[in-house]
């Protein structure tokens, strides 16, 4: 099954648009996990999941976070990833890592994304051009997700910069759009912090599937995101959140606290999909 | 000592712009090293530096090449960074790694290059713009090379795109020249495949560093380079090379060979610096 059929199939069965990230951070969890050891961000990320799976389309995991801990990080991502895989094996994972190179290093980032830590999905930058991406797109079965419009403040700077009557993240759309033709196996991230040019990419690419970043705590408005975002078939997006779910408490309940938060978003969410 | 004293310090001493990529595969090593087992990647690497440290004015290390190998290719990768650190202290350490997250994230990705495999600067991707990049340039100590115009066929996608009168990488330059003026910690990814290119970013920042990739197997031309990118004081360069020098022989000679080719390509650099 490739990504897309995988996570097509999860939202169908779960009901959900939904996507937790599982950016974890050792100082933001709960201090009693701390008594677990090294592994606790492990312990944390389990029991997140196993609250939540029901609730949701995919997991994401920025590698950054785990990255920043060294042969430590890498080896509870690679614990986190596994449990999804074991356990939930339905749910597809989405390895937000931003890459891109020259394309026989590319190659290498793949085997890192796809074939070290098994996710079924990657974000990637686009900024080189086609053959730093041509590598993750020729792994037809994966999700290829290109930053397209990104929900930061700095987007401004060159992602909004007219070229020839349009701005750059529509002239990347548009090669995204293309690229796609192959394999049918992009995506694109677009902000939920710039629903304006959400509808103007949604315009452009009304069949495609938007990894959509910036609801909750970078302030991205979930009704405008989705009435400008989601497609004929009220699908097409996959919503993220982390901090606003995963934090959602410090205490013992973490897990369930979590799970709440994970429904509320859920539910206002598939409000606008009847 | 900051990253560009550290590489100033180095290309006086070694009288060199010649920057060796440790971009370090496997499959391409000499086979009699393989009975070293998992770490003989490490020992070529070892016998590479060894063999080139009074030529070079940095090591440049990408980490997709160790990344693809899970957790003992960061073991290596660390080994090997460590082993410069503590052989050739006066040898800074470039990590190709072309990252970039939104702001918090970053900072997960400053802790990745810096704290962790202790690098003296890091290749930085602009496009999702300056709060991206922030927390890598408040390192003030470190190099933050960002990538302007790159080496690679697909740069024309978008590093080309006219704005205004102005293709998208010179906004790029344009930026990263105001960036540069809090810490003066910024340097510019070039490519040697685009002399007319660097000549034009030249002329707007006649002071920086560039980080020139693309020389050989690329197919960019050195002489051309050095006419466009050289400052007046016949410096501001760092010519990288990998593969030419790197896997110049499969045999016991390899360090041997590496090292004629590093001096010839030294030599050759050297020329145009009179």
């Amino acid at each position: 099954m490739t990504f897309l059929e995988q996570l097509q199939q999860t939202i169908t069965n779960h009901n959900s648009l939904l996507c937790i990230g599982l950016d974890t951070d050792l100082t933001k969890i709960p201090e009693f996990l701390h008594q677990e050891g090294p592994d606790s961000v492990y312990y944390f990320n389990k029991d997140i999941i196993d609250a939540t799976s029901e609730l949701v389309c995919a997991y994401k995991i920025n590698i950054a976070f785990y990255s920043a801990f060294g042969e430590h990080g890498l080896k509870v991502l690679l614990q986190t990833i596994s449990y999804i895989k074991d356990t939930y094996e339905h749910i597809p994972v989405i390895l937000d890592a931003k890459r891109a190179d020259i394309g026989n290093t590319s190659q290498y980032y793949v085997n890192e994304a796809f074939d070290v830590l098994e996710a079924d999905a990657v974000t990637v930058n686009p900024y080189m051009g086609f053959d730093s991406l041509k590598p993750f797109l020729d792994r037809k079965e994966k999700g290829v997700i290109v930053l397209c419009r990104t929900s930061n403040e700095g987007a401004d700077n060159f992602q909004e910069l007219d070229l020839g009557g349009k701005p750059l993240y529509m002239h990347v759309a548009e090669k995204v759009i293309d690229w796609n033709k192959k394999f049918g196996n992009c995506l694109m991230v677009v902000g939920a912090t710039a629903p304006h040019q959400l509808q103007k990419i949604r315009e452009l690419a009304p069949d495609m599937f938007f990894l959509i970043p910036g609801i909750g705590a970078q302030g991205g408005n979930l009704e405008a995101t989705l009435k400008a975002g989601l497609r004929r078939d009220k699908s097409g997006l996959i919503i993220t959140s982390s901090r606003d779910i995963i934090y959602a408490s410090r205490g013992e309940d973490f897990a369930q606290k979590a799970r709440e938060k994970a429904e509320e978003l859920q539910e206002q969410i598939n409000r606008y999909r009847i």
